[in-house]
């Protein structure tokens, strides 16, 4: 198996994606980790950590996407960018998978652009896992690589959500839920009113109507919603959590007393605060596109980077991109 | 000046609304306060509060709106429920503002048909204000009134919660924000681009677009968007805040040493919790309607029924309604 690592995309990248990719490359011996981006940045950071994995590959390329780059115009004409250098090796099947910690929208673009949707797949969708109590989490899709989506498009969100969860994380009948306002079946806008009788013939475990306000309980496996309305839950659910955090922090400044009993707490909160980080979840995948891309976090580190390629093997092995492909080619069969 | 309070309305009613009422009628000798509702019922719970103050008066209203009732239903077929009595007073200027803690989607089906729009009003929007690390408070519209809005609609929405915000808070020029995926004025979906140059041309202080994740760092007094987005938003911040809450208290009772620690850190985080609880935050007005009427919380002890007489004073005290109608008016002029 072959996995491509945009090695210069990212907050901290070429030093994690080098360091990441490493570890990646000597955990798994039956897949080749292969490093796009500066040739010589990258010898001579991989030379610092000793000897380099017969099965850890450098591919040239001459430029970097930026994270203020303009997603379309940037994919257009920075045809030797690291990023899409690694998603045309997907394109031509020379690499199963792609994993990138760069600029989302051109990550997504790179998608559309340079790999190209599954056939019968109207837009691809961004797939992200939100933290639950339980640890299970929710995959929520699509969480802002289409801005407005019809009602057929949350059922190809529905179906693709499915597959992954069933594929990568062993969950055998997922629980797919919609994004909503209200439990009750005649409740949302237009958008969802015309989606959830599609949802309800999808070959998926339809539950019904999920409202924001239980997410966090885990009511589903997979969340399906327009990438609006997933993208203002997902950051008010970040920006919640980082405001009681922050008052927490100063109740805790208030006394000496505050302060030994912070002492006591920490351990328990910073385990909480870690489980609640989104971006400790794993990458996100673009479900949809004919070839498997990973957007990794922009903060990710070393970490982060090994497991989005052990996230990428799982998906690769399970056939998630082939599996998609058959069953929306069934659906439009019907 | 007189104030309907619907009786019968609410979790709690008639016990709290009473009570309520009762304060409100002592404390505000220049208002009468109304109680519409199962006279009988209202006139023992009143005698148990000792002699009734002269400006409190009972309209007996036979029928009663449930929680569970099918909103548009329930006000064309009870004429006689509190609520719908209540809105007609409002309708036939017996008084100059309403409040109910009853069903939402009956008092909204109650403004728009037996109250009526405001002349130019493509439709009325619930209002609330979110809270705020600073105490400040954001008000949030359209939080449920419509699922889906027009740029238009949005545009309404802003000169609406504008004036609510200088008549009834006092804030001098309201900084309006439009609930946005990004803070860059290309930013969002159809509805939002479409809504953006519309802001900036209308008669508001317009800051451009606001990320959910910031909303309780108040980036903006007004907080405009449609009822579905503005919902998820609302419940994903509630939902959330109940989650960590909970996580906390569970990490208090881990051992003595957290037990102890928990006591020390208790008055601050019980503070806190009940400033960031959106129920203790005042009524919600359905701002666009011919009139004023303000849902209170279904869950609404007697202070906030108290509360929400207050509002409802400072609000027809600062002609909010005949405001809004003249700038409605004016703008169509154009």
């Amino acid at each position: 198996m072959r996995i491509a690592v945009d090695a210069m995309g990212g907050d901290n990248a070429p030093d994690v994606t080098v360091s990441g990719a490493l570890a990646a490359a000597r955990e798994w011996n039956d897949t080749t980790v292969i490093l796009v981006g500066d040739a010589e940045r990258l010898e001579t950071l991989i030379g610092k950590h000793g000897a380099r994995p017969s099965n850890l590959e450098i591919r040239h390329a001459a430029e970097t996407i930026a994270a203020d780059d303009e997603p379309v115009k940037a994919v257009r004409r920075k045809k030797d960018a690291s990023m899409v250098v690694a998603g045309r090796m997907v394109a031509e099947r020379e690499a199963d998978a792609m994993i990138s910690a760069g600029n989302t929208g051109a990550l997504m673009t790179t998608g559309l652009l340079v790999v190209g949707r599954i056939r019968g797949i109207d837009r691809p969708a961004l797939a992200a896992m939100i933290p639950t109590v339980d640890g299970v989490g929710v995959l929520g899709l699509d969480l802002g690589a289409n801005m407005d989506a019809s009602p057929e498009q949350l059922r190809q969100y529905a179906i693709m959500g499915s597959i992954y969860r069933n594929k990568v994380h062993g969950v055998s009948e997922p629980r797919v839920g919609l994004l909503n306002v209200g439990t009750e079946a005649m409740k949302g806008n237009e958008l969802t009113k015309a989606a959830f009788p599609l949802l309800e013939q999808a070959p998926v475990h339809f539950v019904g109507n999920v409202e924001s306000r239980d997410v966090l309980n885990a009511p589903c496996h997979v969340l399906v919603c327009d990438g609006f309305a997933g993208n203002v839950m997902l950051k008010s659910i970040e920006g919640t959590a980082a405001v009681v955090f922050s008052v927490l922090k100063r109740e805790f400044m208030r006394s000496v007393a505050t302060k030994l009993a912070a002492l006591v707490l920490k351990p328990g909160l910073v385990r909480f605060r870690k489980n609640m980080d989104y971006s400790e979840h794993g990458a996100a995948p673009l479900l949809g596109v004919n070839g498997l891309l990973l957007k990794s976090h922009g903060s990710s580190d070393a970490n982060a980077i090994k497991n989005a390629v052990r996230q990428a093997r799982i998906a690769v092995q399970n056939d998630v991109v082939q599996s998609i492909s058959t069953e929306i080619s069934n659906g439009s069969e019907l």
